[in-house]
């Protein structure tokens, strides 16, 4: 069994205490720990009975057979013609016994693999994954400035994730690196991520080529033959609620589904604005959206792993900002994961996912209101769980950090109880009996590492002790682990001839490519 | 239907950005709301299946069988071998018999009254009520400084729990008026707690004397006949883990029971050092120290309410520190929860109690960790829901009011999703169609102001916006809003004649006790 507790310690090592030259000493003399996929061992909540999610369904199927689904993409079109859609131009209503039909081609559970072989992953089932946030234009710096990205941040970032045992991805754009021109970044973030880190990661799909680089590229690293068929890379497609699935999304989703890559199918709704003011409406249509896409893909590709995806948050009603940790997030989490089981899909949903500016109290209470209620509804790959600021417009280091070492609680907490020392413990309390304390047991000798989760940039030592450390706030300890980690990073093993042929591609393709957008 | 967004706009109607006069005008115009008992519409959470809860009910009852607890108070003593109790000098052990016997006197629901009948609550079966902190010596103040509490300080946060709608009580000694000595503070605690907030409130469990002088001005406020029946204070009895009640808890227990009134039986655990270095073992170890002190009360008088109580915290191994909001707390809460739903026993619980010295991300992540468990685990009385820093040494303004806004969003939580519109949701899903936005259908327009939960101390305006207001972390405007209350503060009712017969009752009283402990 893996001890959290133990990655704990390693990964705080250079932290607050055990800074400086020696802390990163003692960084170097450890191996670098990465945690096994997340194994849930304690039931989901149901928080409505199944006769809802039924309910749900059936609203879903009837939007789908009656109002239907725009799909604005002629190849796509020509697809669903084909594949027994009623096809009015770009509408597309899909008949429930069509639609399931297809959705139940999709594979419940796949492996996704890593460059590292020991950092592959099997998505689905009771396994959960844990990737870090996607697509931040801005970085809140460790100075705790705020401004635009650079490469040089998303190369921090993506080393941060190699050194969080419980991070399993590189995810791709953690933030974007805003000096390199958009038509060639798409290389420049591949490239950070399989460089920095040996765990999966995520691609891109902004645009058809920018997908077909992506494969590309996954092609030198696990070879062209291998990334026909194996997954090895994860994308995301939003649909653009209500019910369109455009141009964009379609392309990368061919690229990615023919090569037999899974592609998170997530509505993007902005509910009360995308979506109606219910939150139960809210993910019956985005519930359909899913499902079109999804089947979609299977057209494409029968058999193809695919995750049921969503990303929803409320909007206030009066400005029109969207919202992050509220209640109804939450709830919406748990309808998307029963619907999920119902379906018995692989599915996504996203964690610490905040609406705050600042690394503080409001980022806290959002994050864990998200990520309770999304280890209780059982999902499968947890996005967005490292970094996330400001709706995801920025990506913070001290937050990054914050996030990476509350997932190591969460291990402790899907992992549920032991029982197996219960009576060990038991002869304990008859051996200390009223009155005495257990610090010298031989149950607590064998048991103290290992029964709590001690988590070390959280800090629970005296106001004394804290006021002479320098009074620091989370924010600050955060920034000060997130330095000392980078200071002790230390590259993944990169064969040097993959790494050269990356260069080499990506060089090709830079004089091949626009530097603007035309 | 309470509409949780009218409150959350009135108590925040002198926030950030409807302060100074005209936000204080506007409070005061509104009549002060107060929230009824939170009625859970949704499930809990069963973290174990049932055989898993009969096993540690098992071991319990063994180690009052085999160990016994100790009840360190001649007449307590007296009192068990009167009811049956095996009783060896302090020591008694208790029959699983006797023991379920007592314990199924306990009613599973009972009413607590406050001065102002509309601030009754039920306890019990799918009610929760809120509970600030209680016996902070320091105070993090409005100016964000550390320092003692004073009476000026207790005055103030029985202002604020008045002032908020989800808090159901006035708690008692939410911080310590330190400035008043000892033998005479419970006097000025009690006529803070009634004098400004017209909510059921707590009593003083430090001596003898002091419970019955609570009795007494109990007596003056709701009637001397009534308080000898009537549950009107709610009071807390820790037993000293592991397994010994001592005399002062069994004073205060033995004058509130006589009364009728409840108190709520918590050992408090520091778990690993007071209990065995397992979570499981933790549970039943304070599970039989809680039925051991529940037996008791039914002893002294037969159906008086009681409530089962836990507050249990891991222990730093390393350091000794008692840690928040940890993956174990959370864990051993839904153990408790199902124990007190076998038992039938109304039971408390804390939910915003942290290790963190500031209102901050540590604070954010503990509080929620904790309050989500302390939801899904169908808790009654949950405690230290407002306020709570350092462990419970200090209570922070910017704290107190940064839960009672969330408090708010646990409404919603716990208020369960309506399907009641959910018709109406879908017709507007076909009338908006594909592509459209939903800000102008007719659904939206009658729920916009209530779908959604929209807290308003959270802050998820743009980063410019946001700037342009100062860029105040979430603590900063967090005491801005406590300002902003107290300004707007006004006192509820209290009949002169019953407000003078406190004030007599409290100079008799200092007149005759000691100015200092002996």
């Amino acid at each position: 069994m893996v001890n959290v507790q133990e990655l704990s310690k390693q990964v705080s090592a250079t932290g607050r205490r055990a800074g400086g030259r020696e802390g990163r000493r003692a960084m170097r003399a450890q191996p670098l720990i990465s945690l096994p996929v997340l194994v849930r061992k304690i039931p989901v909540y149901e928080l409505v009975p199944d006769e809802a999610i039924e309910l749900i369904h059936e609203e879903s199927c009837k939007i789908l057979e009656e109002v239907g689904c725009e799909f604005r993409d002629p190849e796509a079109i020509a697809i669903w013609k084909q594949g027994g859609g009623d096809v009015r131009e770009t509408r597309v209503r899909i008949d429930r016994n069509l639609l399931m039909g297809l959705v139940g081609k999709i594979p419940s559970e796949f492996r996704l693999h890593a460059r590292n072989p020991d950092r592959a992953v099997t998505v689905g089932g009771n396994n959960t994954v844990f990737v870090p946030m996607y697509g931040a234009p801005y970085v809140r710096d460790l100075d705790n400035q705020r401004r635009y990205g650079s490469l040089k941040d998303l190369n921090n970032f993506h080393r941060l994730a190699q050194m969080s045992p419980a991070l399993h991805s590189a995810s791709s754009i953690i933030c974007e690196p805003m000096e390199i021109a958009v038509p060639k970044r798409h290389l420049h973030i591949v490239y950070s991520a399989l460089k920095h880190c040996d765990k999966p990661f995520m691609g891109i799909v902004t645009a058809r080529e920018r997908a077909e680089d992506v494969m590309k590229m996954a092609g030198i690293v696990f070879g062209e033959n291998f990334v026909r068929d194996n997954p090895v890379v994860v994308a995301i497609t939003n649909c653009n609620s209500p019910l369109v699935w455009d141009v964009t999304m379609l392309d990368a989703m061919k690229v990615y589904a023919r090569h037999n890559q899974p592609v998170i199918l997530a509505p993007f709704a902005l509910c009360g604005a995308s979506t109606s003011a219910s939150s139960v409406g809210a993910v019956a249509q985005v519930n359909a959206e899913a499902l079109a896409g999804l089947a979609f893909t299977q057209l494409v590709r029968p058999g193809s792993p695919q995750l049921y995806g969503q990303f929803m948050v409320t909007v206030d009603m009066k400005s029109g900002a969207p919202m992050g940790g509220t209640p109804e997030a939450a709830q919406m989490m748990f309808l998307m994961g029963a619907l999920a089981r119902r379906y018995k899909l692989p599915w996504r949903t996203s964690g610490f996912h905040v609406g705050s500016k600042l690394n503080d109290a409001q980022a806290g209470y959002e994050s864990n209101m998200l990520m309770h209620a999304a280890i209780l509804s059982g999902a499968n790959y947890i996005w967005h769980v490292a970094g996330w600021l400001e709706a995801g417009l920025c990506c913070g280091y001290s937050k990054f950090v914050t996030d990476a070492e509350q997932l190591l609680g969460w291990y402790k907490y899907a992992g549920g109880l032991s029982f197996e020392d219960f009576k060990e413990a038991m002869a304990a309390v008859r051996e200390v009996g009223p009155a005495g304390h257990f610090l010298g047991t031989q149950h607590t000798l064998e048991h103290f590492e290992s029964a709590f989760f001690m988590p070390t940039l959280m800090d629970f030592s005296s106001f004394e002790q804290w006021s002479a450390e320098g009074s620091k706030d989370h924010d600050t300890r955060g920034r000060e682990k997130a330095r000392a980690l980078l200071e002790a990073y230390e590259e993944p093993k990169l064969d040097p001839a993959v790494d050269e042929a990356l260069r080499d591609f990506i060089a090709w393709r830079e004089r091949e490519l626009p530097s603007s957008v035309s």
